[in-house]
């Protein structure tokens, strides 16, 4: 078999087989395959993109370049479900939903990225709790899910190795934006964790990778296949992100505005779409009969603060100090604040996301290369949503900051970022749809 | 500037700047663009075309990443034309033309490639020739072209090492087919030749890298677009390459019917090839008013004797012994033959040079990988052409080889070349089109 050849096919635009696949994927990491051929291959497929069982053929060639989590059989254990989301801007839902999922009796294994373009992943708003880690090993990790019944890190070694060499040659080559490729990334990784199923929050919308309705769908569907495909259970729910979600941008502000959401108290779109991600966890984990019982539950575990509880003992397993949940200023702060106001009266039409996130990388919130450093304190902190109603004195907005230089460059995004308008405004629904 | 930018604009079908394509370029060279971004970069280029600016780009940047050789003031010096043909099987038409249009005064500066798939390429041709070096250095080159008006050689060190660096990549990474990447090779390495023009033989048909005509005239057109914006006179003929040219596939075979073309014999399809290129030669030479002028004079060089008596210095100069012009037992010859008869009478409608010249390829006359040697002595002789009547108790063609496994691959592919039926078939024209 010759790369070549591989390549060749798939430019031509004809499928290529599983050993084909296999070949490539195992050529790359045991050097067989030099890096040019595997950068030809996917910018062939960029262009050609996969068939379904193509991109089964290379989900699990990814998933089978590392180590697959052995779960016991069902009735020795609990079931295990993990979320996963395609990427917004002010988006801890994750932080929310572990513990509360967890609280209520269903496993949460979850294994994050980093954030990269726009705002800081689940990592690092995690690290910006005071000796919290997220560098556990694969065992160590394994047994806070047997014992929490949740535990939030970043990759491992032993996970889906291929998906970090392709993913950093995607990086380099402008090959990310292609939904196969995309889907076999999240799904191998996914399954390597050992789950029984997946609820996937798709995003749609300015601040999303994917901005129109019906390429998210298209994510969707690809997602629920590749899942569906390797026998676990899926669902996907495609979620706005037109504005961001929730009213904080940055790390350590999306770690208090999840704590205040663990308490039952937080913004209400936050809050609404925990309770739905976390409703389909609990179905997919047998806990609950249908979606509205799925919410219920999860409401009743922030409720009574067996949620709230659950988070604390995740944070001391992972070497993090729990007093900020009690008092916020345990947290990091920013030595400065900017408060942005209107320059007109009217109701918000638009609060750009894409621009937002932009702008809270821009203060240190995130990362332009993956080498950046990201400040946990600074960040954006919201007063009002997309329908409110705002005057010109009022404050939009506080930029949290430490370096002058970094204002000055996000401060011309913020002002592009909000649209306002005497009539108020028409409101996308936050759940905009349900792909099974 | 960014690799990764430069990609995803070309990516998303934006044109690249001047100053982005000689960064990608110059990068490849000083290794500060790794090829994994040049392979992804050469295979958007595939799928996205360039425009006749980026062309010129790409060009100029493979051109300006070496030596360019500088021609004198024209009144001091003959003209210096080069031809050069996109690839045929049995096509030995620069061992013709280099020695008949030096003897008619136009200088034919000849830098050739080798031949990688169907059959050997100028190279390995005169390589077929005892003593003959097609190795020589640029300074030896052009003393060669001052002293005997042509010399016939290898690519150089000195002149477009990015082609060379571009052409490996490319050929490894299933992005060899695309016409501004070809051109850019082309019109490079000839411009760094220091030519004042150029005639380009563009091939047609089964056994040619453009198998329709109308992709065939793109190709030409852009070709002599590319040129002229160096300010070089260009003019491109498309010939038939449906059937092989003249009479024999392979080195040694092929040179043995170069020196019977330029005796005056030799197949009438080869010479009428031989005189319309060298004609455009001597037309783009300032020796003749038209290009039935130049044919004429062409021929006459041939049919003097002056012809061939240049061809016999130029195989002297470049360490060749000339025994083999008198007594074609000098070259090399197979130990085997093998004569292959038609099972049917009537007349060939079809001789598909593709399957013949691969057929030549697996006898050893050409190469399917870059390190495969090549075998001068096999090869096939045809004895009948398209058009031709031929009976069941005929030899359609003799296959020289001198390990019978090669004689076994090969044979499916000969008894697949030639269909036969009673009519006599439309003989398409063999020069089917000129692009000035």
């Amino acid at each position: 078999m010759r790369a070549v050849e591989i390549i060749q096919k798939k430019r031509d635009g004809e499928p290529n087989t599983w050993e084909e696949i296999f070949f490539l994927v195992q050529g790359c990491l045991d050097k067989t395959v030099p890096r040019y051929q595997a950068a030809a291959w996917l910018m062939a497929v960029y262009f050609q993109g996969l068939n379904d069982s193509e991109t089964a053929a290379l989900t699990s060639a990814i998933l089978e370049s590392g180590t697959v989590v052995e779960l016991p059989p069902l009735e020795e254990r609990r079931r295990r479900i993990d979320k996963h989301s395609t990427g917004g801007v002010g988006d801890k839902t994750s932080l929310v939903i572990a513990p509360t999922v967890a609280a209520a009796g269903v496993d949460v294994p979850m294994i994050s990225g980093r954030g990269l373009g726009h705002t800081g992943g689940t990592l690092d708003k995690l690290e910006s709790i005071p000796g919290f880690r997220t560098d556990l090993t694969l065992s160590q990790f394994l047994q806070g899910v047997e014992q929490l019944g949740t535990c939030l890190i970043g990759q491992t070694p032993e996970l889906a190795p291929a998906d970090r060499f392709l993913y950093a040659l995607r990086d380099v080559t402008a090959t990310v934006e292609s939904i196969p490729l995309i889907v076999s990334s999240i799904i191998s990784k996914k399954v390597a964790e050992g789950i029984d199923g997946l609820v996937l929050d798709v995003k749609t919308g300015s601040g999303a990778f994917m901005q129109e309705l019906e390429d998210s769908r298209w994510l969707a569907q690809a997602l629920v296949a590749a899942g569906r495909s390797f026998g676990k259970d899926v669902v996907a729910i495609i979620s706005n992100m037109d504005q961001p979600l929730g009213l904080t941008i940055g790390n350590a502000l999306e770690v208090r505005e999840a704590v205040e959401t663990l308490k039952g108290d937080g913004p209400a779109d936050l809050r609404e779409l925990c309770l739905v991600l976390a409703g389909h966890m609990l179905v997919l984990g047998g806990r609950a009969a249908d979606l509205d019982e799925g919410i219920k539950q999860a409401a009743s575990q922030i409720s009574s603060g067996a949620a709230l509880e659950r988070f604390r003992r995740v944070v001391e397993f992972q070497g993090g100090d729990p007093k900020f949940i009690d008092k916020i200023d345990h947290l990091p702060g920013a030595v400065h604040l900017y408060h942005f106001q209107v320059p007109e009266t009217g109701y918000i039409q638009e609060l750009r996301a894409d621009l937002l996130g932009t702008a809270a990388m821009l203060l240190g919130a995130g990362r332009d290369q993956v080498e950046d450093r990201v400040d946990p304190a600074v960040g954006i902190e919201l007063y009002r949503k997309v329908g409110d109603f705002i005057s010109s004195k009022d404050r939009l907005l506080t930029l949290h900051y430490n370096e002058p230089d970094r204002l000055d460059a996000a401060l011309p995004l913020v002002s592009r970022a909000c649209r306002i308008a005497p009539e108020k405004p028409q409101l996308d629904p936050l759940i905009q749809d349900t792909v099974r």
